[in-house]
């Protein structure tokens, strides 16, 4: 799926889908390569797949040697209007933009720990983050993520399974503002990177899975099998090598070594509603939400409970 | 597709869906009804189909027995969210309506005559209506339906073609403030009615035609065989009585007797996008368009030149 440097770069960042990938930096960068050129404002055209009038919005990043221009996205529609438009002349467009900065707040990832029967000291993480991007609900960014990682640890307890590592179920704050509870997370557990054993995060959703992507060297790759073998039942058993990473929060993780997992889903609806205001519960389809459970429940169990260490 | 007397007397109000039609009796009436029960106010969820957080929006009329109360719609989601809230307990809701209502002022049908070479006093009407609700531009609703009606007398000067009897294009004004266009010419043409040979509106989107709708009485049917032949060969080859009326703006006239058309569209997308702000041009297929051009077309064309009266 991801053939060159760029979309492995573009998916370390967290996203899955390659449109979106090649899409989504016009709202990045566009601001700055903009201003470069002279510009004094910049509207941008959403990079969603909706076709419904939604403003599809995100994070923006200024560059240094550029001036700041204000900036601003709009709809699907409202771009095809304007570049109508300015075909048959100049248009002039009054933007009215009202953004605050306020200073950085005291905030928390949120941690908890079923311990490990045999190598208690030995964790596998389970991961979501806890907040959303403002317009809509953040159903599926990624309040899904976040249930999925706790269903792990419930299913455990219900089925009274006892894994040998210890599953940490953590849910990282502010994903959407600069990474910094998974930036933390991974400065303040440094010394202890080499006994965090695997890390797994669902970010896209909770459509249906296909199976999920690994980060981490390829000769891991067969000691998977045996849990492919099981979630190929749920139409879940590919496994996808994604050198350059699988998701946002634990991107840090990756980084420092430790073998990096997610979901991989089918994201044909996931960018019509993320960042927009219809993220909202109704877009979650519990049958699918059950899937993703059940193979976070299958992959989080099996890593835990691997005989061997696995290459890193 | 309409089987008993109610879902006749919706559909003669324009309305083509069924389930449509069953749950915008909510926003037209919902008001009083609920004021008749003691409400202060009211929010009603929307009666499109579109998940994606449009607000759908269209005429409420007030009953005369009831208190007139504030009202509102709301989108889908946020109705499941309140739902799902009043559930646990009380909800309290602020709601800032700065709805006006403005003095009347002159307006115009627009009215353009394709002369009859053989009876340039009997008129067959291509039609549609030239205002749109007020959140998306009106592309769906209704100026596909002018659209079409223009590409009729179009494509007559282009081809050369002189039908015997007159073709009539009428954009009506106003029809979404009370069907005033539609209204005002049934009632300047009364002494005319029986000039006017048939009535043909399209005001529900441009989607793939099966066919068309016929109000009027049941032996006109054989005649249209020649036409709904011709039709066939782009899959719009049926015809479907439907005695209660075929569209809103020319329902005036069919009360009056006057034969009365519209194209039968597959209206599964349709109430996604119409009376919310994404009824915009991209929504419109071109070669849909083109095919509801050449259905109004061969239909205005053959009733132009029928040889017989139609029975009315």
């Amino acid at each position: 799926m991801y053939n060159n440097k760029f979309d492995r770069e573009m998916a370390a960042s967290g996203f899955g889908s390659q449109a979106y990938s090649n899409a989504v930096q016009f709202r990045g960068g566009g601001a700055s390569a903009a201003a470069r050129l002279g510009a004094i404002a910049v509207l941008v055209r959403s990079a969603g797949g909706s076709q419904n009038r939604l403003p599809h919005t995100g994070a923006l990043r200024y560059a240094e040697d550029a001036p700041k221009i204000p900036a601003a996205t709009i709809t699907f529609e409202d771009g095809e209007l304007i570049d109508y438009l300015a075909k048959m002349g100049t248009v002039k467009i009054k933007i009215v933009l009202t953004p605050q900065t306020f200073p950085d707040a005291p905030s928390h990832n949120v941690i908890a720990d079923l311990k490990g029967s045999e190598k208690p000291d030995e964790v596998v993480i389970v991961s979501g983050h806890l907040d959303s991007w403002d317009l809509g609900t953040g159903a599926l960014d990624d309040a899904t993520g976040i249930g999925v990682s706790m269903q792990v640890l419930y299913l455990m307890k219900e089925l009274g399974i006892k894994p040998k590592r210890t599953i940490r179920f953590v849910a990282y704050m502010n994903e959407e503002n600069g990474l910094v509870g998974g930036r933390k997370y991974a400065e303040e557990e440094d010394q202890n990177i080499s006994k965090h054993f695997a890390a797994i995060e669902s970010d896209l959703g909770a459509s249906h899975p296909l199976g999920f992507y690994f980060a981490g060297k390829p000769e891991a790759l067969p000691y998977f099998l045996p849990i492919s073998r099981i979630l190929r039942s749920q139409g879940a058993g590919l496994v996808q090598l994604q050198p350059g990473g699988v998701a946002a929060d634990i991107g840090p993780l990756t980084q420092k070594g430790v073998p990096s997992f997610a979901p991989w889903f089918d994201t044909r609806t996931y960018f019509n509603y993320h960042h927009t205001p219809a993220d909202t519960l109704d877009k979650v389809n519990p049958k699918e939400l059950a899937e993703n459970g059940a193979l976070m429940a299958v992959l989080a169990y099996g890593l835990a409970n691997l005989e061997q260490p696995l290459p890193r």
